[in-house]
């Protein structure tokens, strides 16, 4: 009978962005997947009030990373799934923000289907764009700019740098996710450039109710970080739409984003 | 009596992205924005299937673009959001995608706040990260690439944008919406960079039913577009992780994404 179950057993993998922070900020879809799965492997930057819709057998698990821990490989979580869906069957892979964006969900997905697993992507908010837009700063903005490159600043080596580079000379909005750590480094290339007084938003935690953030630019960021004490997790945006936010002194009609305006 | 009524009513905007398609693929917060709203202004692109969830008195206005009828212009928008807010309370300014990403939201939030009304932004999942997602297709992935950049395929102007020749330059995935009707020409800049050879994603209608996908590279991506009769809306995405596709036959361990892969 138990061989007749487990040949039955509809093994599923599905990864799920969680969005930014804010609970109500998944998909619907996301959602309706949390509240019909077996089990769930969830990261540390996801709200913890989702795991409420689980069903009440639902198996959760934490495999996020948590300061003075162990914190699993990502060998580890991949063998972690893959044991946990031949088991029990669906596994809902909750991770911040997307998936794809910055989160190693690749690497799942395709264990997963060496394994023989069915695999599903539910994309979620990213914090690159969906933290600067409840702030009210656009990444995009008609008459401002063209485009936006999101990068992530942890591992800002020569060829990320060089690609800082190209970004600073075009129109584009940067924004770059987990990078207090280097944030000198990229200041230093803005300067280089001599874009020291390019505008810079920091946005920590944000969509969360401890959300904080600091407007200024290249040449006094660091500064005003240090003194607002802004760490990870945290967004950083750099460019010209920085201005539109509503605590920006220059006004609308400056920055001339109205087909009326001059 | 009615004046009274008008000095308490709550005039309020709230901007709300639908997502790339899939009616499922709208937050939570969205959805509950558009089950209170006293007047939804929505696009031609989100999912109608969205506004059964409103109230039965709400009022709905198509305020998009559809080929043989006027459309209205930006301005007639933020004076229709404006007039509706004042006379009824709550509008829910319903955009494909996300509002921030070339969605002219902003305009309307800061149109909005200049008339004293309130407003909110509620981000959704832009089709320039879920669309790919949805697919298979990570627009970063680890040991491939460390960012992405965004761009609208037809500026102001009409023009391409200068920022696409800076981008090809760049590591980054490159993703172009709203791009077809200029897709000879973002070629021929790849052509001209000696990157013939750069694989190529572009998916027509995605997370919709009718969605479609072609892959290929720079050199014959036009020939099947053409055999294939590809159009908007569509998403462009250029870069090394298209080869991630399950489609294509490049195998995971020759792109080497895992850390003991070679």
């Amino acid at each position: 009978m138990k061989t007749i179950i487990k040949h039955n057993l509809h093994k599923k993998l599905t990864l799920v962005g969680a969005g930014p922070g804010d609970p109500d900020l998944i998909t619907i879809k996301g959602l309706k997947a949390i509240q019909i799965a077996d089990v769930i492997l969830y990261d540390a930057l996801i709200h913890i009030g989702l795991l409420d819709s689980a069903k009440p057998n639902c198996i959760k698990i934490f495999v996020g990373k948590r300061s003075g821990t162990h914190s699993m490989t990502q060998e580890e979580i991949n063998v972690l799934i893959v044991e946990n869906a031949q088991k029990y069957g669906h596994v809902v892979r909750l991770k911040g923000g997307d998936s794809f964006v910055f989160g190693r969900g690749l690497e799942e997905i395709k264990f997963a289907e060496q394994k023989g697993i069915a695999t599903e992507v539910i994309p979620g908010i990213t914090s690159a764009i969906g933290v600067p837009a409840v702030h009210g700063i656009p990444v995009t903005c008609r008459k401002v700019n063209e485009s936006f490159w999101v990068v992530t600043g942890h591992t800002m080596d020569g060829k990320l740098s060089d690609d800082l580079k190209l970004a600073t000379q075009s129109s584009a909005t940067v924004i770059i996710l987990m990078g207090m750590a280097n944030l000198l480094h990229f200041v230093e290339i803005y300067k280089q450039m001599g874009l020291g007084s390019m505008p810079i938003a920091i946005i920590q935690s944000g969509t969360l109710p401890e959300e904080r953030i600091v407007l200024g630019r290249i040449d006094n960021i660091h500064n005003l970080v240090k003194q607002e004490g802004i760490k990870n997790p945290a967004v950083i945006v750099i460019g010209k739409v920085v201005e539109l936010h509503r605590n920006w002194r220059t006004s609308m009609e400056e920055l001339n984003i109205f087909d009326n305006g001059k």
